[in-house]
């Protein structure tokens, strides 16, 4: 098995949708970005990325690949399990845990994990946090996210 | 195998115990929380939830579970052990890093890991770093904790 | 198999020279601390003794251990290694991702994966970041690596 870990933070811009975990959340900020600024899912390219040893989200779809300009966390997502398969890995599972005041991943966790669980085609775990009032997290400026992924080579057929 | 990852942040209260890793640390400013702001008992308890999907600690123990009000993180890390075994998994082992000046875990390590390794029945490893003065760890406003764990599924008996 | 975590920050400072993952980075302020700063090869550290159950890099390699004082980064990894071996373990991988304004280190990655994999004997994953302007990584401040291990127990021969 090989263990990969990715960490994201983009800041709040009033007036833009939230996407975070794959889903939207009325009622709440958006994030700045060049996609959907959806820290949660971008966390979890990089943890699996690095896990397959195929760099990170700026080497696979930063500003020298113009064609992902724009795209959303989850597209970015599926990109990166087809990439990580074509490696020649399968997914073990992902954690990844949402830091920050809002929006509150624990209300809608099961719908989250079902997103992004169908979107990697493999297990998602998802948590949240706060850190009391401290940081840029807690003076609620920003969200970030850590990940963390298990993968494993697959045994070619004969 | 099946991964996790838990991370929290308490900030310091002048006044109060201060209890981290399982153990009482004198001459150290205490945490804020409703419990007894164990940054390392609690993110060990979300990186064991996360890998189990169980969800994280406000799930678990939060506002809507007023039983759990005011328990130590070492009750809450025991709970949680339960839960994850309920579910179905054993514990491989939960690593868990302290972050910030003080209390200094690495003078009492054998101590922290023999506590939480009892309470969790399985391998604790508790290390610790500094942020060398920089953000909300560095100035001394909060200490953070940063954990991983690994489970697997337990066969059933026939 | 064992998992383990380590972060590590330092500070820039103006003057010296930039080691980043075992890398020289030419026109990029370097880091303060009592050996190079290299932030990627510290959290790798952490991350490996922290799996090995061996502590930390304060432990191991801090003010009561003279004869480490001033070791570059790649030197106290290679150590570690041979430490965490000593204990019986073998190395999986390691992944370790750099957060903050510079080094760009998906410039260098094939060369930094590299030295670090000669230095440990072992898979490593090497990966960057950005924190969106926020926080001390953001303001470019200081410099962050979170890493994460994974390594297992040797067969004895008979």
């Amino acid at each position: 098995m090989l263990i990969g870990t990715g960490t994201d933070v983009h800041a709040y811009e009033s007036g833009r949708e939230c996407w975070v975990a794959g889903l939207r959340w009325d009622g709440v900020d958006g994030l700045a970005g060049h996609s959907d600024g959806d820290v949660a899912a971008h966390a979890m390219c990089d943890a699996l990325l690095s896990a397959a040893g195929l760099g990170d989200l700026g080497a696979n779809f930063g500003t020298g690949r113009p064609e992902w300009a724009g795209a959303s966390g989850i597209t970015l997502l599926r990109e990166t399990a087809r990439l990580v398969r074509a490696a020649g890995f399968e997914i073990g599972n992902v954690a990844v845990q949402i830091i920050g005041v809002a929006p509150k991943v624990g209300k809608r966790r099961a719908e989250a994990e079902a997103v992004l669980r169908e979107a990697i085609g493999g297990i998602v775990r998802v948590s949240g946090t706060t850190t009391d009032g401290l940081g840029f997290t807690g003076r609620g400026e920003g969200l970030a996210a850590t990940s963390v992924a298990l993968i494993y080579p697959v045994q070619k057929e004969a």
